[in-house]
């Protein structure tokens, strides 16, 4: 697979979004195949990205990519995932053990990186962005899964990186993405967001929430809008998805029609919800509303699905 | 939360495929409240499915839910989750343990049922093979789930059945919903299905596979219809969702337009792949093609994807 599969692709909705440009090809059916991996390994053109538990580690001069004598080099070294090939040779992720303040210490060269940061600020470009927002996603469910569910005992990992397996039961498991809707309800010319108490200060956005067993992702953008805010809605319509990984989901994104436009909001869930014209949402899009309000930026899959909302 | 919200909701396509009904309001903000769930619990109308791993048990004569009092002479009780209210009472499941055929035979108006063949058969109305889905694939959950993924230690069951936390080291640990995308290539006037071996004489059936980190639904449609049958596609077109609890995935149903039609199948993957045209496929959904080629029933949402296409 080595996209792009057709030009008319890169113009969908969920090719806007942060995390959502992955131009390598996975290899996903090759990765148990002997020597394949191996293979590409050795490739001098290999290249490296460093995730410390869920945090990407980067050069001091911003370099997100490592080769392998840089690698072989670093202690505490506990996973590796195999991320594809592209056309500058193979990507890998490597993952470190979650207590190697030590291991840093003794590598003044490399600094903690905020993931959102460098999707806010492009400072890495989108076809690193994507493969390092897997590769953290996949290295953190490893660290996060070092133990069989089943019986307790420690795994492995196996498939170049995309399972783990238990010698003691025989259980395979798989890296986790949690589907998550993120939904905009519509009455008339306004639209409902809602702000969390650790948003940054003017910030609203979309209402979130993680899909259940037993429901459809349209009935889950019912229950968790009336949950958050008290605001029935009947039809919903698809808008996009994104990869988000903190630590791992799928955003999938929907606008909604909503039955009602008297809010009450859940305050576990939200310090404040409120409707908003078209108008003013604009304002806040391109950060020029009078009172400093502000929308996520551009990498979350809610600016989209506003501004989609705001132009019409 | 108590649906219907509109009744405009209840002609969607996510409404339409098995497993989606679930009319029950889950107080999932209120599962952890004091007494909440446990008033619930000794409420007389409230009933129980019963999950042994991740089989259903029924009655004899058909029936799905049991008493307080049926439920309380059963050992091997292993996890409850409570699944909301409805009209009629609040309504449970019970896991009980995998290793109790003693418990089976001790029980003699209880047999195993094939979840699949009741979402077949129709025997169970919607409104309760919704919840039994969810309640199976909750359970299941938990019974692949009794040790923490993070030190290895037992969890113990919290949030009314929703979650697990473990006292060991703290984590806390979600029920699971896999993301896996299931979808129709289109060329013109004809469609891609495949066989696997596993499936029923004859059948064919659109092309799935599960959502990997760092990859949007669309980006997966592209890889796997690539990986399986060979075809390019571009644009890809949203249909609806289907939870489905085999063991707990959200089936996400597109559309995609093939940019070639030369079929190279993944013989791991599948048994045979070909294009249909829009009069053969609607032969194949009703049961009426010349050769006995037939498509998954109306529970399946492949159904529904074939069929909207067939019907154009």
């Amino acid at each position: 697979m080595l996209p792009p599969f057709d030009p008319g692709a890169a113009a969908e909705a969920s090719a806007q979004v942060g995390f959502a440009t992955f131009t390598l090809d996975r290899h996903s059916e090759r990765r148990e195949e002997p020597g394949f991996v191996e293979a590409h390994r050795a490739d001098p053109r290999a290249r490296f990205f460093i995730v410390l538990g869920e945090t990407p580690l980067l050069g001091l001069d911003g370099t997100a990519l490592f080769d392998a004598e840089t690698i072989g080099g670093l202690d505490h070294r506990e996973e590796t995932v195999f991320l594809g090939t592209g056309p500058d040779g193979p990507l890998f992720g490597i993952g470190l053990g979650k207590d190697v303040t030590a291991a840093i210490e003794a590598w003044p060269d490399l600094a903690q990186a905020n993931l959102r940061s460098l999707a806010i600020d492009g400072s890495l470009p989108p076809a690193l962005l994507g493969p390092l927002g897997a590769a953290k996603a996949v290295l953190g469910w490893h660290a996060r899964h070092r133990f069989c569910s089943v019986c307790g005992q420690p795994s492995v990992p196996a498939a170049s990186g995309w399972r783990r397996d238990c010698p003691a039961c025989g259980a395979q498991h798989f890296p986790r993405v949690d589907p998550v809707v993120i939904m905009l309800a519509i009455s008339g010319d306004k639209c409902l967001l809602g702000r969390q108490g650790r948003f940054a200060t003017g910030q609203y956005s979309c209402l979130a929430g993680f899909l259940e067993p037993g429901e459809t992702a349209e009935d889950c953008v019912r229950r968790e809008t009336l949950e958050e805010a008290g605001i029935r809605v009947g039809q919903v319509r698809y808008f996009a998805t994104q990869p988000w990984p903190f630590p791992s989901s799928l955003m999938m994104g929907f606008h909604a029609e909503a039955l009602g436009d008297e809010i009450k909001i859940d305050e576990k869930e939200l310090e404040h919800a409120r409707w908003f014209s078209r108008e003013e949402t604009l304002l806040m899009l391109d950060r020029k509303h009078p009172e400093g309000l502000i929308t996520p930026p551009p990498f979350a899959i809610a600016h989209h699905i506003i501004r989609a909302f705001a132009e019409g």
